[in-house]
């Protein structure tokens, strides 16, 4: 999708015009590094072609899709404390490269920054997408912290297990669509659905994350196959494989997301195995489809153009394609 | 000030009532707990107080008086962590009584809870607010980042000083002034002088605070009298004292802002006796003296009743004599 190149480059030009290095270097220097990192730069996407698909001009939605890249930098450097994580994208995380006090301070002058970016919007639209903008995050940090607590709780269910995705990764996937059209001064109407849809796109892709992550073509699927087996991750597949195993399955995939081999392969195989007898892959296949379903269904009687229907719809691929 | 006490009461009362524990508690509870562990409530109060300065009831205010009591703490939770505190007013700080993951996540979420506080405000209001809130939040982590940079730095100027103590304390002291005029829906030229006033009145009151540290009552004091000196912390004496001191003393002096002796007294002593023979504490005095005139010259030509710039003077009065 030509599309996405274009406004990723447009986005990354506009990134590289606003990077001024400030005093004090030690706070400002750590913003600038995790900035220009790299990655696919999606969310922002989404904002300047959520704009376009409510017939505005992307360019008055650049300070809006840097807002949330740099919310969603701040949450990666934050989160990288918590997990601590030496590498980010093949680099030395903020922490690493500097140490934990400049990685807490540059992360929350990051958040604040965030908010300035609003600046230049009107008053009614700096409201909408500030206030927008604060339940988003707040609800991220909800979702970072039911995915601590779940670390070491027993009884998490499918339904804690979809709200803390929820929260994670897919509300900003519909806050980065609604900011889109917030600045293309849609109703609030189709902001409230544009916001759904992309929500509703979110918990797919995280539940095609979780899927791939066991049964993705390495070649193609950008991590490590078998990472979250190998962490003892309780994702989908793994909650609902306990759902639906014999209570000798169960036991068995319980005790084996207790250890750690140090030649993680046999582990790997014994899992998928079980995710697959238990059904639980053929589930994990339906709720994204269920999902996808529900999103397109939306996005079916959104009152807009088809053309540019067909512009978010081709989004919505892309992202459960892993072509964006 | 009786005044005083009847708003801090009100604030008090507003704060208990918005302090609901929600999930998850992981988050929540700690957000809770420090802002329920006590303190001066001066911010809120200033805000409180300037909004019936500028006529006004100051029940409008409630909510912008919490936004910067919730934004001091979140900044206290994350500087504890920076400074590796384990105690704060007598009780252990957050990531001591939780963990560290625990005070960078509520101390995001603060900082998040801080910006909603303003939803209530009219679409101008909010983002007179915002804006306000945004910069001043901005100063305060420059301002932290370049006291920790000046732990290790030796070239310090006075000017360089002044600048870190402005941002890191006296800016929020005017913005909560300001944010009452905000509140107050008074003129923009009344709300910049308001801040002007109480950014002045913000950097007496610390270099008093540096003052005191040294020479203060120890009965009146809220510190230990001497603390910086142990500490070697380069505060506006000190750097007086380099500043007019023969080669000699200065050496003597960046000697002991070496050294940590296990009997602190002998130290004290000396450090203070050269604070004294340099003239640094009269300087000290003198510079206090100056930034308080420019307040209240400032506030003397405000175009408000005299009846409130009163109530703005006593105010100010009671921040320098420590009596709110």
């Amino acid at each position: 999708m030509s599309d996405v190149s274009f406004y990723r480059e447009e986005f990354l030009n506009y990134l590289e015009s606003k990077m001024l290095i400030k005093e004090p270097e030690n706070l400002y220097a750590p913003i600038s590094y995790i900035l220009k990192l790299g990655g696919k730069r999606l969310r922002p996407v989404l904002v300047l072609l959520s704009t376009e698909a409510f017939g505005v001009s992307y360019k008055k939605a650049l300070d809006a899709a840097l807002a949330i890249e740099v919310f969603h930098n701040f949450s990666l450097v934050h989160d990288d404390i918590m997990d601590d994580a030496p590498l980010r994208r093949g680099q030395k995380t903020v922490h690493e490269k500097w140490d934990l006090n400049t990685g807490i301070l540059s992360g929350d002058a990051m958040l604040i920054k965030a908010y300035q970016l609003f600046e230049n919007y009107s008053v009614h639209q700096f409201k909408d997408l500030a206030k927008l903008f604060s339940r988003t995050a707040i609800e991220v940090c909800e979702g970072q912290q039911y995915d601590i607590d779940f670390e070491t709780r027993e009884d998490v269910s499918i339904q804690d297990y979809l709200k803390m995705i929820e929260y994670k990764t897919a509300v900003l996937v519909g806050a980065s669509l609604e900011m889109g059209a917030i600045v293309a001064e849609a109703s609030s109407q189709l902001q409230k659905e544009v916001y759904e849809y992309g929500r509703l796109i979110g918990i797919a892709f995280q539940l095609q994350d979780d899927y791939l992550d066991a049964f993705g073509n390495p070649e193609n699927f950008g991590k490590r196959v078998g990472g979250d087996i190998i962490e003892n991750k309780k994702t989908f597949l793994y909650l609902k494989a306990l759902e639906h195993s014999s209570e000798e399955d169960a036991d068995q995939l319980r005790h084996l997301y207790t250890i750690f081999p140090s030649d993680a392969e046999q582990k790997i195989e014994t899992v998928k195995h079980l995710f697959e007898t238990s059904g639980a892959a053929k589930s994990t296949q339906d709720e994204i489809f269920n999902y996808t379903q529900q999103a397109f269904e939306i996005l079916e009687n959104l009152a807009i153009k088809e053309e540019q229907k067909k512009l978010l719809k081709e989004l919505g691929e892309s992202l459960l394609t892993r072509t964006i």
